[in-house]
């Protein structure tokens, strides 16, 4: 097999399966080829990846020793991303009355999505997190994205109790956005206890959602490690929760004269 | 740049975003190569993608010319995932009483998902679709994978009307599961009307919910070209709808003897 195609072959293996470590000796044996070759072409890896711009490849030492994609936005293409997001939510077909904005067409865009993903992946790379939590429903696609990319699995928090979650353990809170008392529920099962959580969201308002995913946490001693969400709203300036990265930020919405405004969040990095 | 490089480079853009049309001229500018230095770059990607099993690129031509990457998954590769399947479902401690098993930890396993989905995006590749639908909420991570192998849109059919939906249609069906009605209820933004969609879900029982979505789908003037669950069961024998594909059957699953009994469908493509 020539090294093009040995390294064309490397990066699918890899870049389909971010933050998966596979050992050097496992591409030994898949291409039949030594050690040192095999180091070679994670090299042509490399350069071509810091090409794109779209990861690269770590290597480790020692037991752990092995090679994974650890996947990466530049600075470049989120400003891109953060004025397409901006672009695409300022648009007044967007308004539905009452402050709410349709916003399912963006967080159900795959592509679009990914690169939202992509954002959080960096921020939170090394969050020491187990798992990427969201409730349902509009975050669920960019909750998956994001712990696809860091090749952690995804805890789906539910409305309500279903049959098929088992025992579950219930919260209620306040939710600013809809001005009234909501139920949500994690199935027993869901996660470890004591365990790192990195939560996800599409929007947050007054935070009140994303505390009540840290109350419904703490019910299993797990830790919020990390809050990223993808729109935040300027309005309430404090927020149920202190800590958390949005893309952008969502302010006014004067449905009088047609005008919705979004800004970019400069400081995520 | 070196061949190596460029070919590792364009696996990456391509393998990232399946099934997106790149012109040729993209990857000339790009690159700053010669198209004839281009299609010899393909060639060499196919040999190395052809070697992963993952998909292959095909180029257009005319108008529409350019190249794309196309999922795929191998026979072999089916089998394999098959059989893990059969294992994670069979595995006792699932049971929740009243036929119900708990399988969330296998829907929201990023790199599991992706494969089940790469299996569907091989299944209806030729079918048609505009969108990907399904209903809220265990099947959302797989459709939502399966709408970015095709580069579809996703349409998520919520439970309940939400403020955020705007306009919306419902309708009320009979679950079999639930031995009850239930609702679903779908935004008047979500598709075009006389969309062709592909229904995903995760689980299907008596194909009520499926047939209900059919339905909702329906009052869009929009048609259903495809249904891919990941699991069906093999009772009843008789189901609300004729055609779909399913990854693996459930059959009997005995509490007394802690047997739950799972086998591959081996009729997929």
């Amino acid at each position: 097999m020539k090294r093009t195609e040995r390294v064309g072959a490397m990066i699918e293996i890899l870049t389909q399966s971010p933050n998966k470590v596979y050992s050097l000796q496992y591409f030994c044996d898949l291409f039949g080829a030594a050690k040192s070759s095999i180091s070679e072409d994670i090299r042509a890896c490399n350069a071509a990846l810091e090409f794109t711009g779209g990861g690269r490849l770590e290597t480790g030492t020692g037991a752990k020793g092995g090679v994974r994609f650890v996947p990466h936005i530049s600075d470049e293409k989120l400003a891109q991303l953060q004025e397409e997001f901006c672009r695409k939510l300022s648009d007044p077909g967007r308004m539905l009355g009452g402050s709410f904005l349709y916003t399912s067409d963006i967080f159900f865009d795959p592509e679009f999505i990914k690169k939202i993903a992509a954002v959080f992946a960096r921020k939170f790379k090394d969050c020491g997190a187990d798992y990427v939590a969201t409730v349902e429903t509009k975050g669920i696609p960019l909750a998956a994205n994001v712990a696809q990319l860091m090749n952690l699995p995804l805890v789906i928090i539910r409305r309500e109790a279903k049959v098929s979650e088992g025992s579950t353990v219930s919260i209620n809170y306040f939710s600013g956005s809809y001005d009234r008392i909501q139920r949500m529920s994690m199935s027993k099962r869901a996660i470890r206890p004591d365990s790192n959580v990195l939560v996800i969201d599409d929007f947050m308002r007054g935070g009140g959602s994303i505390s009540g995913i840290t109350e419904i946490i703490g019910e299993f001693n797990g830790h919020v490690v990390g809050v990223g969400v993808a729109i935040a709203s300027t309005e309430p300036v404090k927020k149920k929760i202190e800590n958390y990265t949005s893309v952008v930020f969502l302010g006014d919405i004067d449905e009088e004269n047609k005008k919705i405004t979004v800004t970019p969040n400069f400081d995520i990095f």
